[in-house]
């Protein structure tokens, strides 16, 4: 084994103290206190091992070892070190971690690479501050514009600029990234599912991510008095808000081909035990490897809420994400494969059911994502649980082929 | 007309200002910022009349006006003063204000009353902080233990003699009162109904109160990733939780007899666009003007609710609050009448729908109810409206009957 256990053992103990949560998950929202935490300890150990640190006008944290060759794009290597509410110690953290043990690695074995290499840590890709996910990536891709940014609100309507300034943070530099400057992004992330621990393999080599959209769904009904409003008088905007959840799973099971529908984030207004609602708020999350999956179920979505209005119910559906299915470069899987080979580490082909920023960065630049092991596979609770050994397989992996794309060619 | 109008807009004014949602109704939740500054404002008017004011050990405002007979119990006017979140200026305020007013009346007349005259202002009627509600009037009657309210937990997990102390209260007063201390309660509070607008009578006497109960139903199913868990391997809190909410309408109108159930309140967990939901709470409130109504309800609620436990889902359901249907008292009933009769205001027997402290301190001594109209029936939301004229024809009724009451007899 190349990496370091004991390193890659302290890096996630660390990172897993800056939660808002503790004993009950990590939750480290963007910009919080616990991300500027992790953003300090993340920095530092990024100059520790020799690396020039510096942050974009998103927050996403770029550590820099320079190239022999002049003005040579840089070979990648990273993920996100935000979380969900109460998720787990590895979802993002792993490939941040597996960054910085590659740097540790290059510099303890005194490697001078041809082409720079950068490891990223990348802000909001759950999207559970700001909602829709994938916000660093979709930055770097140059998909944000300042004005989306000052539209872009979390739910006490704090906008991404302002949260950015409560942690010091410079919200009116450089977002966009020029695709020229970067020659591939590699990415860690730990699978999220079931088959490697069943199968007893330590790497999966993702061919393709998923397809997926969000939307953003608008109950209006009308509030009043729980007790003084008879039923037939009633436009209790959360009834018909179940009524439509409780119908979607369905749709998702008829369309198949492992097509999932998912209501994660829900809010009632007042929300006061002895008030009918007025208006609920819900999001559904809609992923597909095909895309006509998807299109079908964003359009049976609408119908069935559709069928739910009426004079006293008003319905309104944002799509507020739309990520193609996409499959990854070629080149970079067989050198993943190539490398995993030469270590004599198991590996095989794998299809990524959740999206990760390497998919949005695959629409700039060439990307490489490998998975490890995830126990029971479990993600986004407290339970998620990766062993030291599986982490440094991976990373010995994204190493050996950092090595290869940062060398002459 | 006895009441000053001009007095009466101004306590209005003055209340409607303390809400945590300026421009989007009254938020004022008990021991809140906005409280504090109500309770101020209500304790110096009281001190303005002469009343010598005290709070007991769950905040409720006591205002008391001593009485010439010496140790005799107090005829006691007043209603609440916190409110549904997004609620209006009337629900409650407008009978705080109608004993305010009532004091203002005793000292420009210079009455000197036999018995005492008290006003009261009471809090967490709604239950909007700590759920269940009449919490105040449960206190006095003597509901309430020690114990319970150091239980009793708001969603940040605040218990009630913590957050009691955070506005400079003090918790360790005595709550529970001696109903030989009390001859009788006067609650005025609008109608939160249509029948008196449409009627074009300015005055409802309740002859009877609902009967109503509050369950606090648990739903807990098991987190996972939206995009890399099948649909077949979900245990999916909301959706079995939106299952059971679509259904409960149906079974509160085929009760009937203007039996209602609603669910007002409602929490996701951990409540991100892409994590499967492991918990869901949320109340049901049902009433009903008969006890068998709601028994009935209560039982098929619980029926519904085990149709959806699996292996994966677990349900638990437990009676946070349960008030029988109530008559009140026939003699005060006849005086407010007389009362109307005499000043030559319009009025009608009426059954509430809703809950009131009054129907709590039915069971400690004498209650007498009225209702003022609610313009297009609304209550529990901004557009909640009642006009000056009829406020102030309503204290005049009660201002009669308060007179009575204290008198020698």
């Amino acid at each position: 084994m190349k990496s370091n256990q004991e390193r890659i053992e302290k890096h996630i103990k660390a990172l897993s103290q800056y939660t808002a949560t503790p004993n009950e998950g990590t939750t480290r929202l963007t910009y919080s206190e616990e991300d500027l935490q992790a953003r300090d300890y993340i920095k530092s150990q990024m100059k520790a091992y020799g690396l020039k640190v510096r942050e974009d006008g998103l927050g996403n944290i770029f550590g820099k070892l320079e190239g022999e060759k002049k003005g040579a794009p840089s070979v990648i290597v990273g993920s996100h070190f935000d979380s969900v509410p109460h998720g787990g110690d590895y979802d993002g953290p792993a490939g941040v971690i597996a960054g910085i043990e590659i740097a540790a690695l290059f510099q303890e074995n005194q490697i001078k690479p041809a082409y720079p290499l950068e490891i990223i840590a990348i802000i909001e890709e759950e999207g559970s501050r700001f909602g829709g996910g994938l916000m660093g990536s979709r930055g770097i891709a140059g998909y944000l514009q300042k004005e989306d940014l000052e539209q872009l609100k979390d739910k006490d309507g704090i906008s991404v600029p302002e949260a950015m300034k409560q942690i010091g943070l410079d919200p009116s530099l450089e977002v966009k990234r020029d695709p020229e400057t970067i020659k591939a992004f590699l990415e860690m992330h730990i699978e999220q599912g079931p088959i490697l621990e069943e199968e007893q393999i330590s790497v999966g080599v993702v061919e393709s991510i998923v397809g997926l959209t969000q939307l953003e769904v608008t109950i209006s009904g009308k509030a009043g008095h729980a007790g003084t409003t008879p039923m037939d008088r009633r436009s209790d905007a959360l009834v018909a808000a179940a009524n439509i959840i409780g119908k979607l799973p369905q749709i998702a099971i008829e369309e198949g081909e492992g097509t999932v529908t998912t209501v994660g984030r829900h809010q009632v207004f007042p929300n006061g035990a002895n008030v009918i609602p007025d208006k609920v708020v819900f999001s559904v999350d809609i992923r597909s490897s095909k895309e006509t999956h998807i299109k079908n179920v964003v359009q049976k979505v609408k119908d069935v809420i559709r069928t739910y209005e009426s004079e006293g119910i008003q319905a309104t559906v944002e799509q507020s994400l739309y990520m193609q299915p996409k499959e990854l470069n070629q080149d970079i899987r067989s050198q993943l494969k190539t490398s995993a080979e030469q270590l004599g580490i198991s590996y095989t082909n794998m299809h990524s059911g959740a999206g990760h920023d390497a998919m949005v960065l695959s629409d700039i630049t060439d990307v490489g994502l490998i998975f490890v092991p995830s126990k029971d596979g479990l993600s986004h609770c407290p339970e998620e649980w990766t062993a030291i050994h599986e982490l440094a397989a991976g990373i010995d992996v994204l190493y050996e082929t950092a090595l290869k794309l940062t060398r002459k060619s």
